[in-house]
């Protein structure tokens, strides 16, 4: 083979030009990349080169050997980087030292990372010292060389290294490894090099040997057991693999006006562009890493910069190159920096870690700054990241210190994010009873609808079982609460928490993280979110907020004003009450996807109506109570229509089973039999008949519209008398009538023309002019396989993808904590489709919908209100399905928005 | 327009001859179409016409009007009529009377049916006693006319008519209307006349308008409100019209030489060739309809004919018809006729009605005689009418008696064909005990697996609640049990059975006929099937059993070896133990298609080790309560692959939650205590934090098995080690391995290779050479959407229908009685989805699912077991779907088979 036709498996950079370029991170890993990049921009990165990902493949693929020419382009690449240095690798005096380091498309731990000082040893040593170097210097780096080595290429455990070091320490009677003598250095080396002889290895003196041996050393790990460990459970293709990144050391260890460290070009955690760093003077890297001295931030907390104070030239010169670097990246960078003799090298470079607070501000400023667009904006911040912006949060130091101090009780499922704390109570009773005085943590088992009020009043809320969309998750996320869930440590029984080997009573003091999913004990400070601040609390609308904002509540609501420039679907929020209507359109909600009846009939004054209505003997009685909730029911409307005045408004009816609004202890049963004079025995009687074996495949939603008519009739006119009410005084309320459970096509033909005819009536009655669509919720996996024949009846679909994940996988959402969690830990699921759409499945019953309802009636709107609706993934999903809008929790409204925009950005259904 | 080009709209018969043929039922009518059929064969059919049944379309689509050239067409048939009679309608002496009657292609109530006598009027009654015709027979048909006329054609309302006549009669003081003077009736005439005007209507002395009248109102009462109705609910097509029939009187009232009746070429109810019917001597059709009178049968019940001894010309001419009938029209003729003056008239053929028993026998003798061949005989009987054949049943008149005596106590759904008459049981435990001495019916709110014993042991068993799925119905129809489910009217508390205002008490006698879901007072005396004696009882195949067997059963054989020679797919049978086996071999199952093993669970033996398994509390007690269960369950399959040996025998692995093998009340969780001696307390902390809130979605199937593996483990050595043990001793096992409720990719792959790798070793170890193939049952709507990707890991699919409909429509089995049947009521569903497959919706699952399966693995098996699998309208669907076979109870395997025929013949599959 010519070498004409030899593919390149070996890129130069150096002295101010490179052979690749900084956008092939697929070639050349991202590290190699990095520097090819810098190295082309004239900055001053330490020459070398890097072997391709593509040696790596081929290694593999081809039983574990270097492809042809591999070695040789080595070799040209090696003496083309001596040239430039004017050293030779392994020349006695004053050598020419190398590290190896990995660096694949995407960083994997598990890999061997970096071996450094290669080229040294017992000849190169001593030629060293006699070329004046400090003898101690070099003695550290070859002790350095050894061990390492040693541990990454020879497999020698690496614990055997630390002995020997203690074993010195010891002998030489100091405390760090910095106070060893040269001499301490030297026998220290020595019995490193017999303690690696004595696992069967040797240490090579040759240093082309070291070089080859440390190089293959990478290319081998790359299949060792931690790494394709790493990438089955990341879902990271095993066939990208790792460069090789050869490059002249330069020494941050060589003296006072040496130092090692990493910089931020912005602040991670805030996103302020300041640099941001810590550095070590007179240290290799792994210094830092081995924690035994600690680093010094660059920017001191008053704002003065040590690192200019010790090093001014290099910390000029750092700034602008971290400037530079952001010019050209057009992303803050997260860099690897040494300062040998007060000259600064830049050994590495890559888009930085950042929190979703530090996300948001740097790419609205960038955009500011001219870096960015606003779309690439978009496209930097991802939805989740919106969520730590509105969420509570304890001071992580406070939290950590708790932590340390063994209060960590038990974790969860991280259900609804923030910090909360605050005492303990352990009903729902007795958490509203408790609240006046103080914040609540609402523990149970799991709650049921019966416990709304005193949800409503903690702070938080926290159960042993149930899953990400059991009633505590979903309730727990619309109402912006804290909440773990599933915490199956807790023992919840006799007036008792046990957790932890202790007992918690009511009143005790807990606290909890749902960003994390963390239960802790004791008493925290949870820090509210400054744009809930801003946004919600403050004023009505974000446009208000804006005056008086900090740059990053600027940052939020600029992005999430471009987000809705770029999106197509609309975005509503799912809301019961007009408080939570309120924070809705605060946060941008364009009107409410779901506002759920149910949680009305809970309220204290409706519910003792709904069991008379759920008891009533007689057709009188029935009317009786449904004419004494009819004005509640209306008011509740109104109130809700008020606040979302000029925006539409989808009133679900009545969705639960009927036994779940009995009471089902025996005190409220007995308090309610006498309350409407009958035996406790017939109230037991009628829970009795109403039971279920599977109460979420029962007698529910229009199941109940068709064997219990009445009920959706009032609520029909309800809407109706709440709509007409407030049209005559000259508002504009949009509401929207929801059949929820529908699964057959003369379901909702009955249903529609009941409630059609209902609103009609109501309408003449009271001389209004409305257009109330009447529509259904898509849910049942039936009515997604038949939609065209649902949609001649309904004016709007909305899938429930709850209930259809629940059917669609025959798991009950709260139960499946038995089991679902171990299936995502063993990977028998990906994920907890509860949480994110599962499109592979679900998604073909929603794509499906959408489709079949769509060709019975082109300008069928459609949307979702199920949890996934706040989610990104799947909003990406309902993007391609060409879903008229998403619903979800007020609190994920943000994140939907921005969500909706980046789906839209990268593809999805065409404009219209 | 030209004559020429005119549609012909009036077809003519009579005098030997007609226009329209036999085969126009949908121009002619069935009616017409008979009349012209027997016309053309020169059968004594009285002369006239059919107005086609396009006429009636076409009259309703151009707004209420004949199209052009009816009227003329009406004129030139009644004039040949006339010709043909040698008589003028309207001539005062002796004129032709007509009758008109309507008759669509399908017959349908509420339709204008009859109006005799047309063309009396003052003038020609006169004239026809002047003409020497009888005069009260003149006057007893005028009289008829006028009411028939008044009330059809007129609409005065009926009873008016009624009390008129029963005035007359009491103004003469007789009983009966033939008794009444021929003055007496021409004053009734007149009374009649005198109504009609009072109605604002007058009777038309006009004989043409009267004929006139009488054809429209036919033509109109096509959309009156109850025709209407009645299409609707039947599913009738709008457009097809009826036609209507003007055809020359001849009188079955002229005296006594005079007859009318009803005749079926074969006795309807059993099959045998014979005469069977029924007349009246001296009578009009409405006479036999008015019930005043008792019809005398044809054939005497010792086997001479009545008709013979009092008509014998007219009936040897009768017997000669229905034979040339029946040569012509390849089916069995339900006729009727007229007798005037000895001689015999046809005024109608159709084919009859039969029962199951009927249909299955004259098929058969029919293919015998050479009338139609094997595949026609196929046809000719519907799956469901073999079922009829294999139930024991009451004897008609001795259930009519308690019903008539007000012994119909409630009714339920009809979920387990058959009668069973026993004293009741309100336990599982107290049907058990009290079995040993006589036939036993369990009455229970619900079953539950724990009662299966007690169910096992009853005659019948009877539910208030669930549906047609429920358990107590599928273990029923499993048993091949009599059962009625839902049955909400009997009130069960407190040791007492409450119904229809009645108590009984534990040991009180009931009946039940589960074939209709009656529940009846009192004992009745059930007959076991002949069938079931023959084929069952007797012997072990069904050519053991042919040789002394009767008609009935040689047809039923006969019949079903015909259809096994059509069918493409295989049957098989649930069947859970050797003796279900047994029986289904008998009755020609091909295998087992499921196997369930959680009845095995139940066992007395088991149970204890079962929950022992569930309560332990340490690998080694699991280890014990496994290593006890072992040989138990080794044991159960030893027995069933020898009782199937040769043939495939599918094993589910468990499929129930565990909960389930917990005892739910106090006194066996006691008694469970203290036999494992732990604390009550333990076991109900256990029964606890496993009870879930809808198990039919919860830690069950293949969750079961990835949460606790060992249990199916321990399964698939069982399976394994009986197949090896038979395999030795020279039988052929052929077992299958069925994973339930798989939804996942995952799980498919994960429990397959722990499966293989159970079967490997047993193998192995046993040094026994088997394929067991491992494959999984669709039932999850996800599987069926994701089929292509768990095929890759199944030898095999099983579609549950059952669970596939609960899931694809969101309906509890246990709980669907709440709303089902009201649904299937009032039209919200055409049926029960349990009952019959959803082919709708739950269908495209099924579709889908075979098709990915098969586009994943072109060779791939695929079979039905859910209750589907023996439901013909099921079957054909899953011929078209190219299922392999499907599997079903033992006792409907040949409804089974014969359908699996039926479905290949009218299409499906192409042919391999």
């Amino acid at each position: 083979m010519g070498k004409q036709s030899m593919a390149k498996y070996v890129y130069s950079f150096g002295g101010g030009t490179a052979e690749g370029r900084g956008d092939q991170k697929e070639l050349l890993g991202g590290k190699g990349a990095g520097l090819a990049e810098m190295s082309g921009l004239g900055l001053p990165v330490p020459p070398g080169f890097t072997i391709t990902t593509d040696v790596c493949i081929r290694y593999h693929k081809i039983g574990g050997k270097y492809p042809d020419g591999v070695e040789s382009q080595i070799d040209e690449a090696l003496a083309r980087l001596e040239e430039l240095q004017g050293r030779k690798f392994g020349q006695a005096s004053d050598p020419l030292l190398l590290s190896v380091r990995s660096g694949g498309p995407v960083s994997m731990p598990g890999m061997m990372d970096t071996v450094l000082n290669l080229g040294l040893n017992h000849a190169t040593v001593e030629g060293m010292i006699g070329h004046g170097f400090d003898e101690r210097f070099v003695r550290d780096c070859y002790r350095r060389l050894v061990s390492m080595y040693g541990d990454v290429v020879l497999g020698a455990p690496h614990d055997g290294f630390e002995r020997l070091l203690a074993e010195a320490r010891k002998r030489e009677g100091v405390k760090v490894d910095s106070e060893i003598s040269a001499a301490g250095l030297a026998r220290l080396t020595e019995s490193y090099l017999e303690y690696i002889s004595e696992q069967g290895q040797e240490f090579p003196q040759d240093p082309r040997d070291q070089l080859a041996g440390a190089t293959l050393a990478v290319v081998e790990s790359w299949n060792n057991r931690r790494a394709i460990e790493y990438r089955r459970i990341h879902h990271l293709p095993e066939d990208s693999g790792t460069g090789v990144n050869v490059q002249a050391m330069v020494f941050g260890n060589r003296g006072l006006d040496c130092a090692t460290g990493v910089a931020f070009s912005r602040d991670p955690a805030t996103g302020e562009r300041r640099l941001y760093g810590e550095y070590l003077v007179n240290a290799q890297g792994e210094d830092v890493v081995a924690g035994i001295r600690t680093p010094i931030a660059i920017l001191a907390d008053d704002g003065e910069s040590n690192l200019g104070k010790d090093f001014p030239d290099a910390f000029a010169e750092l700034a602008r190159i971290c400037d530079v670097l952001e010019d050209h990246r057009h992303e803050m960078q997260d860099v690897e920096f040494t300062i040998e003799g007060g000259k600064l090298y830049m050994l590495q470079t890559r888009h930085g870690k950042r929190t979703g607070l530090a996300a948001v501000r740097i790419a609205h400023e960038m955009v500011g700054e001219g870096r960015i667009d606003e779309v690439e904006a978009l496209r930097r911040v991802e939805g989740e990241q919106l969520v730590q912006m509105l969420a509570p949060s304890f001071d992580p130091k406070e939290k950590q210190a708790v932590v340390d101090g063994g209060g960590l009780l038990a974790k969860g499922l991280a259900a609804g994010p923030g910090a909360a704390s605050g005492r303990i109570a352990l009903t729902a009773d007795s958490a509203a009873e408790m609240a006046p005085t103080g914040p609540v943590l609402l523990v149970r088992e799991e709650t049921s609808p019966e416990d709304i009020v005193g949800m409503h009043a903690s702070a938080g809320i926290l159960t042993s079982r149930g899953g990400m969309t059991s009633h505590a998750a979903v309730v727990a996320r619309g109402l912006g609460k804290p909440c773990i869930v599933g915490a199956g440590d807790l023992d919840i029984h006799g007036g008792e928490l046990r957790v932890a080997g202790k007992v918690f009573k009511e009143g005790d003091f807990l606290s909890m993280d749902g960003t994390t999913g963390q239960v802790l004990e004791g008493q925290l400070h949870p820090r509210a979110s400054e744009v809930i601040q801003a946004v919600v609390k403050r004023g009505d609308g974000a446009a208000g907020a804006q005056q008086e904002a900090s740059p990053s509540v600027k940052a939020f609501v600029g992005l999430l004003e471009w987000a809705d420039k770029e999106r197509r679907m609309r975005v509503r929020a799912n809301a019961d009450t007009p408080e939570d209507a309120r924070v809705a359109r605060a946060l941008g909600a364009e009107g409410i996807g779901l506002c759920r009846t149910e949680h009305m009939f809970f309220e204290e004054d409706r519910i003792s109506w709904v069991r008379r209505l759920i008891l009533s003997q007689s057709e009188s009685d029935e009317a009786k109570a449904l004419a004494a909730l009819l004005p509640m029911q209306q008011g509740d409307f109104e109130g809700i229509f008020a606040a979302m005045d000029g925006l539409p408004v989808t009133v679900r009816l009545l969705d639960p089973p009927l036994h779940e609004f009995l009471p089902n202890d025996d005190k409220s049963r007995k308090g309610l039999a006498e309350q409407m004079g009958v035996s406790i025995e017939e109230i037991e009687r009628a829970a009795e008949s109403l039971a279920e074996f599977n109460p979420m495949l029962g007698n529910r939603g229009c199941r109940l519209g068709l064997t219990s008519p009445a009920i959706y009739d009032m609520q029909v006119e309800a809407i109706t008398l709440a709509a007409a009410k407030l049209a005559k005084a000259g508002k504009n309320p949009r509401p929207e009538i929801m059949v929820p459970l529908v699964g057959s096509r003369g379901e909702m033909e009955s249903l529609r023309d009941r409630a059609a005819a209902v609103v009609e009536r109501v309408l003449e009655e009271q001389k209004a002019k409305l257009d109330i669509p009447i529509g259904t919720m898509i849910e049942i996996p039936r009515a997604a396989l038949i939609a065209d024949q649902i949609a001649k009846y309904a004016d709007f679909f909305s899938f429930g993808t709850n209930d259809l994940t629940q059917m669609a996988f025959g798991y009950s959402r709260d139960d499946s904590s038995r089991f679902l969690p171990k299936y995502v830990e063993d990977g028998v699921l990906p994920f907890d489709p509860f949480e994110k759409l599962d499109q592979e499945g679900v998604g073909q019953l929603v794509e499906l919908g959408c489709r079949r309802g769509r060709e019975a009636k082109p300008d069928l709107k459609i949307g979702v209100c199920g949890e996934h609706g706040g989610e990104p993934s799947s909003i990406e999903f309902f993007e391609t399905c060409g879903l008229d809008y998403v619903s979800c929790s007020p609190y994920r409204v943000p994140v939907a928005r921005l969500s909706a925009a980046r789906a839209r950005i990268q593809g999805g259904a065409p404009v219209d």
